[in-house]
């Protein structure tokens, strides 16, 4: 447990996945509390029987919390709701003090819960600090869905023809991952030309204008696999590609490649960060207004982030990417990405498609 | 303005999305700060191309607050966060009060501010107040999103053949949308059989078992047209029908059916779904451990809620579901929901799809 509590509210549903296995739709599906040596998950009545199939023995919450034995599932009804539950558990179980995750908890919801428990304490990121070490199950699962994010690359260049559109290519992504029974970590990116400067450029359900003779294809995509995600980025050059896209690539791959290069478990984050945008900005180049990487697991984004304006030291078996990139406003945009597995003193690059510049023509 | 505040920030992207148009991926992707007659939209830098794009005079933000007259659009940066801008706006606007929606900022955002901040102040669904009653052109796409659904109704019926999953039928209604230009405003819920028991069943992404030859197929699903949603859910009986899912359908059917023959603006929900429970109870059956229904908007699950824990009194230019059910664990669920458009004194049911046994042989 965490060092000043002695019991905790779980709200956030991607720590309860984390822990208990249980997957919901909505924020507030379930609620897990722990205790010093019990734990219960309180369950709306919709997913009654999907409760039934969390397994204690085998979830992270008994490796994460040793002294944790039991867990047991209560269903939230209209006549026994979550407050009403925190009252006895509270009573029953002589709790003091009863810790949240303050990242999660709403005002509202704060000032509902506040009545019922003697003490509410804030805490920060306490299971998300716990999730950015990856046990070797988790991996498993993030090397099988980055495998098949390196086999969609392969797959998807034979879609880039005369006439394609960005929906199109968006679609395949989608499909291949759905027909190999995976999920899609992410509504893919597929940004052709100057949508390509959009960091965050949405591809839109509707077929938008088709593929110039010259252009530039952007494709940041990834799959996901038993909930775990990858994520990576690539670019391929339709036509006779310009001399300045040519320059900007070789100048970002350059970046990225230095960032692996110099990777491994306890370099600072901020410093990488700081290599890389040094590299673009000395080519006269727009450095990236987001970070150099972040940690990737159940969810897409998460701890840590790689970024100059908040260090951390990398550690062993963080899953992190690594995606300089430069941005012309209504021109074009470069960014490489590849998911990167932090050993002990070496890293895996999880991503194997090739980062040669590729031209279609 | 809401009358007790002279300036309000809002969070929430689907409030955020519906004044001003902007969407973003992420929870934090802007902010949106109304004053009495100005407003500023303050957005991440990874959107500043897409913020270009907000359109002030075409707004809702203009329609709900006729005295705002402009909207001003801040880039946040790590040197400018919104703390920081907050601080700014607050100091060169005179602002005393700032109230803040207290069902969307976190205790961790609130403690952040409120150093910032001369006085916070908690509303509650102000914004979402607002969207319950919907605009012409909001109505247009809910229609169109409806339409839809009925056409992939008839469809998806074409594809329930033996050795189909549930997981293949997922991903045909996935496509039949995204084929014709809309998106899914939600994860199809396709359940076979027992799983039809579960309300929030989630039909898994790699195939299932499939059909048996006698069997039901429940299916619960919605198009999404401008960020607008439809929801519907079907009954397909494959191979001759047990008794007693007939006599399950029928009564929720006869459930279903009082409800909508008693709404219209001014009723009670809690009094229809009170009426539509008895029927299914007093059929023998198990009542539905969810709301008779829910409004449907830009979000698939918004206010009103049909309850008899809540009462609302319904009215014109609320869009809800109805959707009375009985669930029979370990064996088979019954749910029927249609989408209902509540006018003067009538309403308009936007599911057309036939709600007539269908047996498939």
């Amino acid at each position: 447990m965490h060092s000043d509590t002695d019991s905790l509210l779980i709200t956030n549903p991607t720590n309860i996945r984390y822990l208990t296995g249980f997957v919901g739709v909505e924020q507030r599906d379930a609620y897990l509390m722990l205790l010093p040596t019990k734990a219960f998950l309180l369950v709306s009545p919709l997913y009654q029987e999907e409760a039934k199939i969390v397994q204690f023995n085998n979830s992270f919450l008994k490796k994460q919390f040793p002294k944790i034995k039991t867990l047991d599932i209560n269903i939230l009804t209209p006549d026994n709701r979550i407050t009403k539950q925190l009252t006895n558990i509270c009573a029953n179980e002589k709790i003091q003090t009863l810790s949240f995750e303050s990242e999660n908890i709403t005002v509202s919801e704060y000032e509902g819960f506040k009545s019922v428990v003697p003490t509410l304490s804030p805490t920060q990121n306490v299971i998300e600090k716990l999730r950015v070490g990856k046990f070797p199950n988790e991996i498993t699962s993030i090397k099988k869905a980055a495998k098949l994010t390196d086999d969609c690359f392969t797959f998807i260049q034979t879609k880039i023809q005369k006439g394609v559109t960005e929906t199109d290519l968006s679609w395949e992504i989608e499909t291949f991952f759905r027909k190999n029974g995976a999920e899609n970590a992410f509504s893919p990116i597929v940004a052709f030309g100057k949508n390509s400067s959009q960091p965050h450029y949405m591809t839109p359900a509707s077929a938008r204008g088709p593929l110039a003779e010259k252009s530039i294809v952007l494709l940041d995509f990834g799959a996901r696999v038993n909930g775990y995600c990858a994520d990576m980025t690539r670019m391929i050059f339709v036509g006779k590609p310009k001399p300045e896209w040519i320059k900007a690539y070789n100048t970002v791959l350059l970046s990225q490649q230095t960032a692996i290069d110099n990777l491994s478990s306890s370099v600072s984050g901020a410093e990488i960060d700081r290599s890389c945008r040094k590299i673009i900005e000395d080519a006269g180049l727009p450095t990236y207004p987001h970070s150099l990487g972040h940690g990737v697991g159940l969810e897409i984004h998460e701890a840590p982030r790689l970024t100059i304006h908040n260090d951390v030291t990398l550690t062993k078996d963080m899953v992190i990417t690594v995606e300089p990139a430069t941005y012309i406003p209504n021109e074009f945009g470069i960014r490489i990405e590849d998911l990167v597995h932090i050993k002990d003193n070496e890293i895996a690059v999880l991503s194997t498609s090739t980062k040669e510049v590729i031209i279609l023509l």
